[in-house]
Order: structure tokens, then sequence, then C-alpha cells
């Protein structure tokens, strides 16, 4: 994400899918993704897995309100459902305020 | 990291290696997180690198007076500054209050 000046709102995922079972999950991620992004107050998004299936997120939304519509959207809400019934072995999810940032360039 | 409760603090960072000239940064980084993770406040850590060298890391702390602490013991200082000149492409530094958690176990 470009740098920009706090206060913004960072969620933060750890999560790790299940080993087997994972039908449909790439299209509803990537479908997730898609709205995600969309979504009034969105600013940007860090995801990066490991071999072991581990991944780590980070979204960042203009503000809490942002966040929270998300979270309790349709859709949305049918996409965690599945998740928690088919796919995920766990998540944690954070959500957090940005109150500093700063940065570097070579 | 094990779920806590909130609130605490996210040290959220993106950052990119250079190339080449990186002669030096393994034993450093390992040194950081070394003395990093014993920092009083620290609570844990996520860091995933991309094939491509851009890396995201989470570094968790109980309170803003532990970060800022960390953030200028004398030893990390010095190595903040040999990042910035020899190693670092750029970096992305910004702290967050974790308001909210939540997770799933399957």
């Amino acid at each position: 994400m470009t740098p920009i000046t706090p206060p913004y709102y960072a969620v933060i995922i750890t999560q790790k899918l299940k080993d087997t079972g994972l039908e449909g999950y790439d299209e509803m991620a990537a479908r997730m993704v898609e709205l995600g992004t969309k979504w009034p107050g969105y600013l940007g998004r860090e995801s990066v897995a490991r071999a072991d299936g581990h991944e780590l997120t980070v979204i960042y939304y203009a503000d809490a309100e942002s966040i929270a519509g998300w979270k309790a959207d349709v859709e949305h809400l049918e996409a965690q459902r599945l998740g928690r019934e088919r796919w995920y072995e766990y998540y944690d999810v954070q959500i957090a305020r940005v109150e500093r940032a700063y940065s570097f360039r070579s």
C-alpha cells in the first residue's frame, strides 16, 4: 500500500486452510477479495502465504465503520459461514487502529 | 500468536531488501529478532516472506511505550541506521492499537 497519513484501520488476519476438501475455496476467496476491495473505505491489502499453508494478510480501511459494514455484508456472511464449515483449520482476526506510520525509500 | 484480549499493540512492517550487498544482514536480523522478543511487553511475532523478497511482519506488544522503548534502544538504532544505509530497498512501518480480536478453531 502507498503510505498514507494515520489514523486509519488495519484488519490483521492469520489463517490456515485444511489440508483437504478445499473445493470451491479459490473461487470464493477471489470473489471476497474483489468485493472487499470495492467496499467503501478500502485503502489497500497485503497478503503473503507460507509453503505450509499458513497465511498472513493485512487489509487497510479508512475507519472501523467500513470494516464492520463489510463484515456484515450478506454475501460475505455466507462466505464466512462456509469457510468455518468447510475450509478453515483456524483463523485469528484483529481490528487495529493505525496511530503512526513511517517509511523509508532507498 | 495465541489469541489474547485487546487492547494491545501491533507493529506492521512491509519491507524489501536490496538485491545485492546483503553481507551482514542475516546476522543483524537474527540479533534484532532475539533482542526484540526479549523486550518488555513483547507478545508475539508473525513474519512471512514472498519469493520476490518482499516481506510482511507483524510484531505484537502490550503497549505503545514498549514499542517506543525498543525503537530507541541503542543497539537497535544502530541496526536501523545500517539497514537504511546498506540493506533496505524500502520499508513501511505502522504502529496500530488492536481494539478487537476474534478467532476460529475447527
